[in-house]
């Protein structure tokens, strides 16, 4: 584990994204105390940054010590109870998970699916409702990972919240590379996790409940079933008590930190169109050779790229060939698209032009020496045009 | 978070303990992807060393995405469904916690508790059995880090077994500072934390299942309570299946690598040595300047020094001083202690004479500013004579 003993590479799969040299001399710096009130100011910090970036006021917004599906745990324990009612919308891996999630919590789940790509109207959210609601919680991906697709969340929203429900929010895969507006949108609980756009290691999922949400919690009549992730007590530790509860992961919050200031530095909006400058970039270079993508045309992610592996190639054997050869991760198809797809990400520090040349140039030398494409170039003009435009 | 914006500290509290230098540039190696062979090597290593460390064979032997407490958590979801019968050994905060964890799990607990300070006898425990069980779990905290006692494990280990219950340990605070043998005491599920005698900044725990216990697992009617730390579903990603589950804290992986790699070159015997010897030369100097250990005499932890603080000085303001004034952190009273007692760590990387001999001198300059000692001197002058006998 020495320096060097690492090779680098390019991060294009679904996460981790490549990570910032800045962060990673954050994360090492010496390891101090929880209650230290130097790591105190750093947490203050990170609550505030994050704040910023989920644009929203709550004051329960904090980084779980988990990964992004800790935060989903952390969401639907602390909002449900054995017994409650929770509707959750299943268009790919990430809303299985949830209703996994929510029914090991104890909730009557109903399910709404859609088919995999597509997304959710509002109209079959008020239905879903009025058939077989009212429910507590409704639960929803806006960035479905496993697809490729964008959840439109504000008219969502308003069905959820004149049934009087509580709106759950997966942007894992979203926060930071698109618009999140926890506020505007009146989300209830959101969580997302630090190794997507935000481009920090693994390690952490910040998460944030509304004022409505935390009524919720302190109403509840059983404790959260998980210890480790019950806000009731976490939150006195992030707040003003400084109760110990758990040892902070003290140098994940550091990176968490540097992350966040990178995130600000740039600037949300400017970030967001980056995220879709490369995406376009990428999404014609891989249209001019053929690839299509399986997301709705009109809801496609743009940090995450989900296309079918074409016809006659061995998908797997050319994911390897990509890290091997060119030193370039991509994802594989997860659920009904396994050995079927790539998942091609573009997220925070890997949503840049070197990242999608490279990883057009590699996909096309593959292609022409499987005899699918008969030269290479097409790609990486057809990206160009899009840069130079 | 630049280098150099975070003052180091001696780390002599209940943890965080003082990282190699070596451990943070492990940690700040670049991020690679979850499924990358160089990673996956990286946790096959790790499993191979924490077998080495726990002194076991089981298979089932990784580290969980979550700190210490997540540890705990994890052993407890895993073996109880709901209304399995559990006993929980309490003499401090750990067990305390435990029971909480197990009632969240729809455990029925029943607790024997000793007074704060003190450990159980193999005939308690059997006794307890004999009156309250059979049970399916019997769980006990090997270093109560909130009193300073340690408990002998091989004596219960039997006391259990005969009656046909599963071994659950805590060797949070202890393992890699004082023996632990999972295989020679038999013990069925047993987690740690990287942040105490493995010297590794906090964010993962170490937990290791016996086959017994994996065939409590197999059996299970229900599923794990936490989706995030269901074993079932995290060994297919440690072993040789790697199913995605969730995305491993890559560099926090990284960062437990070197610690354990430092843990094997120092040896394990040696290790616990060096964590016994600063021990005797930390208590023959607080002894000198009158301070008294809270747990029996027999039975104390060397890695964690609880004590009482002097009648006369306020222990949170002495605390501060030297945090501030000398760079020392020592930990507070928990729970019954809280306010009257100190804990002093002596963990990894910090059981080291230069961390023994400058606590005792910050101790006793302020003991003498409050007129409690006449002079400086005979703590450090105590320890020594440890160092040199």
């Amino acid at each position: 584990m020495r320096a060097g003993e690492i090779t680098p590479r390019m991060l294009m799969g679904p996460g981790p994204s490549d990570v910032h040299p800045r962060v990673l001399a954050a994360m090492s710096q010496p390891t101090i105390g929880h209650l230290d009130p130097q790591f105190l100011a750093v947490i203050n910090d990170i609550r505030d940054m994050l704040q910023q970036v989920f644009q929203t006021k709550n004051e329960l917004t904090l980084a779980v010590s988990g990964t992004g599906s800790a935060g989903m745990e952390t969401c639907v324990v602390n909002l449900i109870e054995p017994g409650d009612k929770m509707l959750v919308c299943i268009n790919g891996v990430f809303g299985q998970r949830m209703r996994d999630v929510a029914e090991r919590a104890g909730a009557e789940v109903t399910a709404v699916e859609r088919p995999w790509g597509e997304v959710f109207t509002a109209d079959e959210i008020s239905s879903a409702i009025r058939d077989s609601g009212p429910f507590k919680v409704v639960g929803i991906v806006q960035a479905e990972t496993s697809t490729g697709a964008a959840q439109p969340i504000a008219p969502i929203s308003e069905a959820v919240h004149q049934s009087g429900a509580l709106l759950l929010v997966d942007t894992v895969t979203s926060l930071a590379g698109m618009e999140v507006d926890v506020d505007g949108w009146q989300i209830d609980a959101c969580y997302s996790g630090t190794q997507k756009c935000l481009s920090c290691p693994p390690g952490l999922a910040p998460v944030t409940f509304s004022p409505a949400a935390v009524k919720a919690i302190d109403a509840r009549k059983a404790k959260v079933q998980s210890w480790y992730l019950d806000m009731t007590m976490v939150r006195a530790y992030w707040g003003s008590e400084r109760l110990y509860h758990h040892t902070a992961p003290i140098n994940m919050n550091y990176a968490l930190h540097e992350a966040l200031r990178i995130v600000l530095e740039e600037g949300l909006e400017a970030r967001w169109q980056r995220h879709a400058l490369h995406h376009r970039a990428l999404k014609a270079g891989l249209e001019a050779i053929g690839i299509r993508y399986l997301a709705d045309p009109d809801h496609q992610l743009p940090m995450l790229n989900a296309v079918s592996a074409p016809e006659g190639v061995d998908e797997a054997e050319a994911r390897k060939r990509l890290l091997n050869d060119f030193g370039i991760e991509i994802g594989a198809g997860l659920g009904q698209f396994k050995g079927k797809a790539w998942r091609i990400g573009l997220m925070g520090e890997s949503a840049a032009e070197r990242h999608v040349t490279s990883v057009l140039k590699a996909l096309e030398t593959v292609l022409v020496e499987k005899g699918i494409l008969e030269e290479t170039g097409k790609a990486v003009a057809a990206a160009k045009e899009v840069y130079e435009s």
